[in-house]
Parts: C-alpha cells; sequence; structure tokens
C-alpha cells in the first residue's frame, strides 16, 4: 500500500536561530541548511529578510542565499516583513516567502506595531508585488488558539484573518499555536470552523511545545486531514514568552510520529539529527528535541 | 454536564527518585509526596520495598512510611519485588502494592534475573499473601511495546502475561512502555489486542516520554476508552536506557491535557507544581515537564 505523503515545513534555520541569544556564523547556518537539504527535507524557511537592528540574528539574509547560490531555491522560504524585505529577498534569488500576521490585534501591536488591518494593507502591497515575479507567499497566522497578551482566541476571529490572507493571494496558511497551549480538542474546533469554509489542504499546523501537546496536536489534526506542518529541527527556538521554556515541535518528534504511524515524510532521520547536532554543538546547549537527545544518546 | 474522571498514579517518588544518582533525604521525599496529596493526588507510589543495596534511593522506605503514618495509606502504593519486600511493606503499614514484570525475557533477566514465567512464581507468592492480609495488588508490566535488549514486542505476548497477572490476582495492569518508544498506532494495536479478552477498566497506561510521544499515546488511549495513567511529576526520572534522555511521562503534562480536553483528573495543577519545585530545587537541575518550565517561568 501506498504511503500517504505528509508535507514539513523546517523553520528551524529562522524561526528556530533568531530566538537564539548568540550569533551565529553565516558559515554554520550554511553548512547546517545543507544537512537539512541531505536529510531529504524539501522545505526549508531558511532566514528573514529584516531589518538587522530588529533580529541581528538574521542580519546576513544576503550573504546566506549567496553561499546557497548553487542549491535548488524551491526548496527555500523565507520570510518578509515590508516591500523592502521583499526587495532583498528577490535580490536574493527567493522563490517563495513568508508574511507575518496574527489573531490578535494585542499580538501584532507588540510584535510588528500594526494593528490586524494595518498588516493586511503591507500584505497586500508585498503579495501584489510577489505575485507580479512569479513568487509564491505563505501567510503566518499567530496566536491562533491564544495570545500571550490577551487571551483565547476564538476560532471565528482566526477565520476572519484566513479569509483576509487567502483573498489576498495567500496560497497556504501556518496556524500558529504560538504559546503552545492548545490542546486537541481546541485544535479540532478551530480545524472545523476553517473547513467550514476552506479546504483543508491549504492549513499547515504550526504547534509550539511549550506545554507538550505538539505531537498531540498534530496527532489530532492528522485525523482531520492535515497533511502539512512546521516544525523545527532539534526543537530549535524556545519560547520568547516563557524563558527555559520549549518553543517549537521538533522535526525529529514529527519525522520520528509520523513516520511510525505510516506517513511519508521523506526525511531521513538520522540525517535529520545530524544537522541537527550540527548546531547543538556550536551553541553548546542540549537541544529541547526529546527524540534527538534519545538517539543521539544511544549513539554515544 | 458531569466530568468524566481520569485516574492519574503518580509514581514520582518512586519511579522518579530511583533513579536519580544523588541520595534524597527522607525528609525532603517526605515534603514532597505531603504536597504531592495537597495538590488533591489520591494515588502515589512512594516508594519500593527493596534490597538497600539493590537500589540505596530507596533504603528509607521504613522510616519514610513511619513519618507518614497520620496520613490515609489508602492513597499510597509501593512495590514489592518479593516476600521479604512484602513483609516489610505490611509492618510499614502498606495498604495497597505493586508486583513487577515484563513482556520481554530479555528484559526480566536483566532486571530480576528471573524469567518472565519465574518472576510468575515470585508473584503468586507475593498476591497470596497480599491477599490473605487485604492488600490489594497492582501488576506492572514493562517493555509492552518494545525491549531495549530484544527489539518489538508482540500484543500478544504483553495478552498472555496480562492473562496471568490477572489469573493470579492483579486488580490493575500498569501497561509499561520502558523505553517511550511506541507511537498511538502501536499503542492502539496493544490496547485493542488485550481488550478483546479484558475489559478496559483493568489497564493503566504507563508512557514514558523518551521520544516526546507520552501525551499521544495518552490520546489514542482515551480514544478507546482508558481511563487510568501513570506518571510522574515533573517528569522525573529520566531514562535509565538513554542517558540525557526523557523518562516518565510528566504528571504536569497529563494534569493539563485532561483538563483542557474536558476531563476531570482532581489534581490542583499550579499546587501540583509547587510540589516539583521542591524536587527541582533540592536535586539543583531542571525537571523535563515542558508543563512545569513553562509554567514556572510565567510566575517569575
Amino acid at each position: 500500500m501506498k504511503k500517504e505523503k505528509v508535507e514539513i515545513i523546517e523553520v528551524g534555520p529562522r524561526d528556530g536561530l533568531q530566538n537564539e541569544k548568540q550569533s551565529i556564523d553565516t558559515e554554520i547556518k550554511y553548512s547546517f541548511i545543507k544537512k537539512l537539504l541531505t536529510s531529504g527535507l524539501s522545505k526549508i524557511e531558511i532566514t528573514s529578510f529584516v531589518r538587522p537592528d530588529r533580529i541581528p540574528q538574521l542580519a546576513d539574509s544576503k550573504e546566506l542565499c549567496k553561499k546557497l547560490e548553487s542549491e535548488d531555491f524551491r526548496k527555500f522560504q523565507c520570510l518578509v516583513p515590508n516591500l523592502k524585505g521583499l526587495n532583498s529577498a528577490m535580490e536574493s534569488g527567493m522563490k517563495e516567502i513568508s508574511v507575518f500576521t496574527a489573531a490578535s490585534d494585542e499580538f501584532t501591536k507588540k510584535n510588528i506595531n500594526q494593528t490586524i488591518d494595518e498588516s493586511m494593507q503591507t500584505i497586500q502591497e508585498i503579495i501584489s508585488i510577489a505575485n507580479q515575479n512569479g513568487i509564491r507567499v505563505r501567510g503566518y497566522v499567530s496566536t491562533v488558539i491564544a495570545c500571550p497578551y490577551s487571551g483565547s482566541i476564538s476560532p471565528e476571529k482566526v477565520l476572519d484573518v484566513v479569509r483576509k490572507l487567502i483573498g489576498l493571494g495567500c496560497y497556504q496558511i501556518s496556524l500558529g499555536d504560538t504559546i503552545g497551549v492548545g490542546t486537541p480538542i481546541e485544535i479540532k474546533r478551530l480545524i472545523q470552523t476553517l473547513t467550514r469554509e476552506f479546504p483543508i489542504e491549504i492549513f499547515s499546523g504550526h504547534y509550539h511545545n511549550t506545554y507538550g501537546m505538539g505531537v498531540a496536536n498534530v496527532y489530532a489534526s492528522l485525523e482531520l486531514g492535515m497533511r502539512s506542518f512546521d516544525s523545527s529541527s532539534g526543537g530549535l527556538g524556545g519560547c520568547p514568552y516563557a524563558t527555559g521554556a520549549s518553543g517549537n515541535l521538533a522535526t525529529e518528534e514529527l519525522v520520528y510520529y509520523l513516520e511510525k504511524e505510516g506517513f511519508e515524510t521523506g526525511v531521513d532521520l538520522d540525517k535529520l539529527i545530524s544537522a541537527s547536532e550540527t548546531i547543538e554543538k556550536y551553541l553548546g546547549k542540549k537541544l529541547p528535541s526529546n527524540v534527538y537527545q534519545a538517539m543521539i544518546s544511544k549513539n554515544r
């Protein structure tokens, strides 16, 4: 029987590394991304074209893209906050970008100093030019379950934001449980609300593991037909809203889980672990992924 | 609507602490158990009556029980490996004990220097005397998914062991995924095999989080009607088969998950975290529970 495919969008090099306190050599990022490609990952968010003074960790986006220029850029994504970022991304050869908003005004205000509606203005400008240049645009919606500033978010609020992003031309929506508080019952309620209006195929689950619910939420999403998930190798990234807590769901957990459950991810777990190991050694601190730690300890 | 209850068997003081390298003051254990009781936990495995030279961590079982003597011992359980242990447990006022075997001969041989069948001989002697003294006996079956020495374990093999334990008089069977490799599809296959012959009510899921699958496996078990789970506060315990890896599913994750999914555990999460904090401070190292770390960091 042919296995059903599940898409994994690896966000470690961007979402993961941008939250690290220490700066990371471009050469290390390059080597990390090369190893991620070798593991079989075919969608990697490699960086964000942001103002270097805002996120100094990602100030080397152009240099990084230059180093990667012999690679297939259809495998790469990057975050773009504004037209300036879009231009840099295009100059760097990016074929696919992501735009960012949230389902909470309090969250977008604190993060990008815009209301959700204001962020839609920016996104509209970005998508318009991106599409003219044949660039696909993915939309991130943060705080789909709860906001660190305003609490619970209703599925209807998320639906409203999704409607706008799809209307503006996003081809895929990443549903971010940014603070990782969601449990399966909430994830299912959200997906059921969204899929009353949109097909499940346009959604990707971006579940943080802050409360250890990451895999369970993937399980719930798979039950409702979702077949695309974001994750970060090694669980890189931490939670910016809870110091010392876990952040992104680890790609190792996702691959381990999906492959054992009979899905095809295209990712070689041992090679993925080798990619994470590069970063763990460089950062000099234990990565949060349980699968990573269990497998590394067996190999010792 | 009345919430459905889920039973939690807290194994931190025994399964958790026995794997710690440093010895722990009896006074700290006492204070830990008192706080666990205050949190609302009503089933706590407080110790194991083993030879002090085998597990020095638990050499103070009698002293600990003495300190706890004003408590309701119907809330306590302890592990008993042999008749000598049973006698000590009874002298110490225990009302409920657990016996131990596995679904892999290689595992029981390495752990207790007995085959499964030989362990049944010991268990038969223990249960016979325990029952004469009005003491209830719970049976632990380790390696229900895989053995660290011999690999995969078939559900039929587990069923065979369960049949024997129930035949000997165990009232409940704890199904231990000792190395935490199982995923929902395997857990469901196991439960489905066992419940062809026994009611789901006699089983308790004891899932380790070594590969981050703990909550997802609880999810799968709940779907099949299981309403009893073992866990360890703070995720205490580590994995003795993979140094540096996680072990027991954290009680914090279990309570967080179950309560949000609409079940009743009777446990106050904040008070539980206060219990775990006692041990974290004493051990001087970060506990593996994600919920614990996320909530502690919010309170700082």
